[in-house]
């Protein structure tokens, strides 16, 4: 039996309300057909087969995924057109084919050819192999200014029985590291412009490249835009948190999860503690750079702020003296949502005051 | 079927060095007993029911924990004395209730007793209540400076029928903001006076204080050492972690917790990224002001540090620009180890490359 009333729930819950949900995968789904992009979201951040599964009617071409664990379990029910966006090595591989579905995966560097290749030794469905492109975030890669490099990858993928080179991949997380919405267009604008830089200099030596993928909520605007990108792959963008709008990437009307928790205790008029702390929130502020929000926003109260985290308290500070009594509840935008739900076991579908339904977590803690 | 060796194990997974875990936990029960003061470790750390038996066979009298669903798992499997040391607001006291065990727990303010009193209406077993008082942490708790107040809810829980007043708590967290051990040292020994005279400003009121609890890993030794403190609750004691080791409380050989990761991709000499990103490590490099340390440490390897995460990428940092390569698995220490195992769904108990147990992480995610 699904609680009514969000105060029938017990806290900390994590809330995702559904209309501005469906607003945000209706305006990325919108975005991307307006440009003819294909869009693979990725499922990191949500890890719900229900939400997946929307962004599939919504005309998601396929989903895309961090790890093999994560991706095995969207395939089990019946989501199976996965890109497994990680480099993988050693037992990881022999996990991949196991899934026994139409995955791809990538690489970005020799030995990451030769260890799919041995594991896909005698395969009936042959395994799709992009090559991942650096543009500037320094993480995996090839770097995007050496596209003889990524020649040299695409051509040992062909060569390899069993794998099918199927394209390009990259990611532009240094956007997290932008100081403005229009230094976040600047990186956005020349992820896609490398990228399709890199593609032709492969078909300029006669390697055809099936598809140009990008990702990352805040440059998805400025990257669907530019020629020679056929596919985008954001996971945030569902939910929306504190960096985003930090970023430029959304407003708080557009944040579909919050945290819901309760005071439990009231030092003075200028703060109070509530019941959700970092296993709850996580103490991630934005995984590349951005550590200027704060853990959490209530957007309608502005001079409220979580400015702290013990593991199972949050620190509140009212700057008005105006500290909530132990007993209320609030409704926190955490910095960073992917975190969030990854720590979660449930996400509690809301209208308003309405619960409406309850996805579980199905890939919290798939990290491997 | 446990695995054999560290290298059939899927990485990334969190192993524990079992000559070093019973090493800390006989370590602080023997600084327990050395000094006639009751241990009431905290499971928080470690979530784990085979680790909390241990502790119990050790001499500890009792455990501590920080929510109701967080005990719920330790009382379900038999370990009944749980001191649930977190105000209890609304629908958490009946879920306490619930329990049906010798619980108690903790108040800082009289509608903290009124909802206690409230739902323990009626109940065949008297429900023990601490008063919480804070020592200069700053976030749950009376101020130590007002003992009247103190006084004040000791009688308001001896008054209300079905509660019973246990005694005073605190819990030191601000050494975690201390520059060195000897700072450190001198928190501990405040939280121990300060208990200490609050519970004689009580007892000379003519209030019997049946128990003064402190606790914190790194207070331990300075605290049990004053007159007058009856109960030690430390919890990261039984791992230790990078954060430890850089309050003074720890040595490197001490840290019985790692992450053991594979390396997945070596973008120059300097620079390499292992598959243990924020969702195994968390972003949490302490709760409380000591951001100092890095996300986790490499003891044997100081020329490599992990220095950034992303949700599934470890960031390695290789000073000598000996980075290391794909397929090379690190074990890590990480700064908060607290943080790791929440993120875990087992322990995997080692000695050197065997495995030799498997411990679920039985409260993980237990935040309600």
């Amino acid at each position: 039996m699904l609680p009514r009333s969000l105060f029938d729930l017990p806290t900390p819950a994590v809330l995702v309300e559904a209309d501005r949900l469906e607003a945000n995968l209706r305006s990325m789904a919108a975005l991307c057909a307006r440009h003819g992009v294909r869009l693979r979201p990725h499922v990191k951040t949500h890890k719900c087969v229900p939400l997946a599964r929307r962004q599939l009617e919504l005309g998601a071409i396929g989903l895309s995924a961090a790890k093999v664990s994560e991706a095995r379990v969207f395939i089990e029910d019946g989501l199976t057109d996965v890109l497994v966006a990680y480099p993988l090595r050693g037992d990881k591989v022999a996990a991949l084919r196991a899934l026994d579905a139409p995955v791809s995966t990538l690489v970005d560097d020799a030995s990451g050819v030769e260890g799919l290749a041995a594991g896909w030794s005698g395969a009936a469905r042959p395994l799709g192999v992009a090559v991942k492109v650096d543009v500037g975030l320094g993480r995996v890669g090839v770097p995007w200014q050496q596209p003889e490099r990524v020649l040299d990858l695409a051509r040992r993928i062909e060569r390899a029985p069993g794998l099918r080179f199927v394209g390009l991949v990259t990611h532009a997380g240094h956007a997290y590291r932008a100081v403005d919405a229009a230094e976040v267009a600047v990186v956005g604008r020349h992820e896609g412009d490398a990228m399709a830089q890199v593609a032709d200099f492969l078909r300029a030596a006669g390697q055809p490249v099936p598809c140009v993928s990008v990702g990352s909520t805040p440059t998805a605007r400025a990257a669907v835009a530019r020629p020679g990108v056929d596919e985008l792959r954001p996971g945030v963008y569902v939910f929306h948190d504190a960096q985003q709008v930090a970023l430029g990437a959304a407003t708080w009307a557009d944040c579909a999860l919050t945290v819901w928790t309760t005071v439990v205790s009231r030092g003075d008029d200028h703060r109070a503690i509530c019941d959700a702390g970092s296993k709850t929130f996580s103490s991630d502020r934005g995984a590349h750079g951005t550590d200027r929000v704060p853990y959490g926003v209530l957007p309608s109260r502005p001079q409220l702020a979580l400015v702290g985290l013990s593991e199972e308290h949050g620190w509140l500070r009212a700057e008005r003296g105006d500290a909530p009594w132990p007993g209320e509840r609030l409704r926190i935008v955490p910095a960073h949502a992917c975190a969030v739900v990854n720590l979660a076991r449930a996400l509690w579908i809301v209208e308003g005051e309405r619960v409406v339904d309850r996805w579980p977590v199905a890939a919290s803690g798939a990290v491997c």
